[in-house]
């Protein structure tokens, strides 16, 4: 099943907050944070973004994704969709296929807020 | 709008796997960690979660958590539950009033597994 996101509004890689141990977490930022991790909290897109972050360079081409996840080609390309407008990829083309590379920092900017 | 989640199979506070950016992650880890985070998901969640952990001794009363977030208290309960339920938060019954602390490992287990 692919689940719909409104991922549009995220703006990629930009860190969001200070830490939640440090202080309330407002309003805006629980809202974009949230969507943030909507596109993470998925098992095809969490075993998609470590398949492509554990590549040698950190990227993969799409081509190398689809039997790993066992999913279909739309699927996969749906999953690979999110995750880039999250900003946790980002898709260069080349030739026939779409290549995906990690962004180390959007990763690092959730990290940075759960951290105790 | 309050949405249900299954949580029932999550083992608060248990770390799940390695770096996403170390090795691939397999698929039932896949599964667990995407409904921990579904549990972080959420604006409402986020904001309780953020504001418990900033308090002192990273503890509050569930009387304290209404206000700031401006939902209903059995809203707030259903949210508090899930936060609990995912591992993120403790509860203990004082008197009339529910009482909820940070649970900071299961932080700490999500964070590192983002971390790059």
């Amino acid at each position: 099943m692919v689940t719909m996101l409104e991922v549009t509004d995220i703006t990629p890689g930009v860190s969001c907050c200070a830490p939640l141990v440090k202080e309330p977490i407002g309003q805006t930022d629980a809202e974009q944070l949230a969507v943030t991790l909507k596109a993470l909290a998925d098992p095809a897109r969490l075993r998609l973004l470590s398949i492509v972050a554990s590549s040698e360079g950190q990227e993969a081409c799409v081509c190398d994704l689809i039997e790993p996840v066992g999913l279909s080609q739309p699927t996969v390309s749906h999953h690979l969709k999110v995750l880039t407008e999250a900003g946790f990829l980002s898709r260069t083309k080349r030739g026939t296929w779409a290549y995906y590379r990690l962004e180390p920092n959007a990763l690092t900017s959730v990290a940075d807020f759960l951290t105790t």
